[in-house]
């Protein structure tokens, strides 16, 4: 639809698509990032190399700890579609249910009891329960 | 002004104090709270009971790991007095400035960059840099 | 999922549930609350005891217009499944249908005139018209 | 700075601006209003005869239950001032201190606890009390 | 549902109308709005009067770039329903769906990338392409 | 604080920083985002390569209407400090204060009339008038 104007073989583009598809290959995240492809390759070039290699990969923070970070904000903006992708991110990266449910609890005081309940029924579905 | 109706004689209450006094005690968060207290005690006893004692001393999820998810909610609403007193907390319980400005800096793709931006300015006061 | 770490033989709980199925019992917001048991049951007695028991339940302010007050935060934040629990609830505690029209009409240069549409189409749906 | 296109010899208007001066004359919100017209003269005819006589004004629901919507409204999306301003238009209306209280304590599960603990600082200072 | 009170003879309503229907006519956005008038006629009323007649039908700006301002609310508050309606709106009056890709890849450091991508599905659902 | 880890020697960091500078020099953008450098020479980095160069700078959408849109999104999501220095900066490029007063109007059903209310008090502030 719009034209290409950002280079994809860049160093951050390979790392951070390297990144995106070890935490998001295989699940819900990876289409709702690559369907952007069509519409907007610039988008998608942008998500790599900015928010995968750029950020989400600095020193300074585990991983585990970043997808809990990205995890407060979707349960607070009701990113319910990303809030999925990154509870099985948090998953793959090595965080457990347990820590996954204690994240959303302890937001409901800043981001509201009711959207700590919204989150929790994401959880509920990403992890086979009655959602 | 509204009457009490909660008791405080609690070891919830004791137990939700004494956390918040290790956290805020001597910060910009203590008055935030206890300031409550003419106005509606009741809010003041729900804030100890249940936010300090009923969630954040919850087990499951470290307290470094619940204050970033705390300032990452409060990055993402906005909330700038609860973000300077969240950020005093988490150095308490001994998170690295470094780390609280990944955490901020992990928010801006998903609170958005100008959240982001403002909240590192309150990160500076609190460090007392250039803000 | 979580083991839980708090008691349900408390009068709290016996009373914040008692009004939860008298507000909800029987309506979408009955599934919305009890579907969390299985993963986090502590999330659910945090919500009879401090939501329905603690604040709900409080005296001050009658019941239809804390509902009211609930709308209108749902309607704010765009929670429309909560919307849809507390239109029902509202109707249940005697509120009119007309009465919850002019709460969301009123919520339209404060939350905005999208939000005051989208939850008309919600309570379009809780009274049986066309959405 | 904008030229005005409506007129204000309506009924619309003189009725907005009567019930706009009878809630927030000499109060906060009189000011925030009556400022904008050297900007933007239309905006203050909107004010006057779509929110205060078009919406405010509207049968079906009493004037004190409006205040608390817009209220509720106010705590969820952090406006402070206009909290302010209809915090002393519900207490002209005939609300007491207690109910606002009440409305406020109300909003915490919905719009958060931190948004509730800002808007009783608002509250606090409206009453004369340590804010 | 509730009875009408504002009068639709009016010059106000017919012009509002008009360019609603130029704008959302067969579109999606067409059945949001008159999907209202069962449930509360004034409603839609005010919408044709105020929001379309009043306001989008302004002098000073044209009608292009009033509906890329709506578009760039809609992304940020998340109103997804809204969003379609005004990206068909937008093309209605003469946008090209790469400036429309534009608005929406500029809004994601102030609304956030998430807000941006999810708006970005929308966007390729009504230009017929993969969402 | 933190350590840099981006380079600075980049075309888009030099093309990034020229435009933040013709937009924002003398203005209070320019000591919004420059006294980030302390803390995080890396945000600050950032912010010139993808915000500015990155997105700003793109082709497709002329430089005054991606202001616009900017103001738009710092409108709905009250972003004060931002919305000042995006008003001072679409008027560097070119805007009318006329044009800006309407599209903060434009704004009213989408983000709130609230928050058209205070974005108005905002120009104000910038246009030398009575905020």
């Amino acid at each position: 639809m719009t034209a290409p104007s950002m280079p994809r073989d860049t160093e951050a583009y390979a790392r951070g698509l390297a990144l995106f598809e070890r935490l998001h290959g295989g699940h819900s995240g990876a289409g709702l990032a690559t369907s952007r492809d069509e519409l907007c390759p610039d988008f998608l070039t942008m998500t790599m190399e900015w928010a995968f290699a750029g950020v989400l990969d600095r020193p300074g923070l585990d991983l585990v700890t970043r997808e809990f970070v990205i995890i407060a904000c979707c349960v607070t903006r009701g990113y319910l579609p990303q809030l999925r992708a990154h509870i099985e991110a948090a998953l793959v990266a090595g965080a457990t249910r347990e820590q996954i449910v204690e994240v959303i609890v302890q937001t409901q005081f800043y981001a509201s009891g009711a959207a700590a309940n919204n989150a929790l029924g994401v959880a509920a579905e990403v992890f086979g329960l009655q959602a």
